[in-house]
């Protein structure tokens, strides 16, 4: 069986094929079951706010008749944005499991540090840097040949 | 006809009667059409992100096929949460006029002051206290009387 961060690597892969950025996520229940997974759609649903983070924290919270989710864990390839972490605290994760660190992008170990601010209500366990290079080199691929796509798309015209 | 925050404000008050914290937007397109308008869903939907400037941001960019909103307008009568203030930049909101300022859970204009930050990739036009008195009404009124009724209930065990 797969645990949460591959299952997460491999919801980033399929993001990837759909043409989105390639980040996956998993929301793990309290006994370690899947409560949601996902891969980004930003692209896919026309909405800017579709990361894979909140589409498994809503549907996951939606699940659960919106009971929050201190006592869960959500898994995902990339450090969270500040919109992704400020809703943490909305969504009362317990605990986060990030791979790649982000540090142009990210708002939890790096830009406003969200979740370690004074005025955060609430602030889960975080452990960054899970299987980082698998989740970075997703990243670079992707991001590499979008780059050659579009210069190969500037040559030819 | 109804301007942007006189419609945000009907938003919030609809929102109060259904329970929710009253809160209410407006999406405003290049020629002050509205695009959407809503109130806080949040007890409704199961959704803790389901906050009144998500769902109108969400819902006039999957009106627009993706298109992001740097001609628009943003009106709601509470100053942004850090999430909803991190979500203007993915949205690309070029204005944001807002209400009542919020010293403790506002992310614009107090906390982390998002749009502000060095790192910040995008920074829309940022109006505050617009019927800031009426907004914060609506506000005190709903929390004083959820005091009352939880008062009343603990009174009756």
């Amino acid at each position: 069986m797969k645990n949460g961060m591959e299952l997460a690597l491999c919801e980033a892969q399929n993001a990837a094929q759909r043409g989105e950025v390639p980040v996956g996520a998993v929301l793990l229940g309290p006994d370690g079951t899947v409560l949601a997974q996902a891969g980004n759609r930003v692209e896919e649903l026309h909405d800017p706010s579709a990361h894979a983070e909140m589409l498994v924290m809503r549907a996951a919270t939606a699940a659960r008749g919106g009971k929050r989710l201190a006592d869960c864990t959500l898994v995902v390839t990339l450090e969270p944005c500040p919109m992704c972490a400020a809703a943490l605290a909305h969504f009362r994760v317990g605990r986060v499991l990030f791979g790649a660190y982000d540090p142009k992008g990210g708002g939890v170990e790096h830009g406003p540090r969200l979740p370690f601010r004074a005025e955060a209500l609430h602030r889960p366990e975080i452990i960054g840097g899970v299987r980082e290079r698998d989740s970075a080199a997703l990243l670079k691929t992707f991001f590499q040949t979008l780059r050659e796509r579009e210069s190969e798309a500037s040559s030819a015209l």
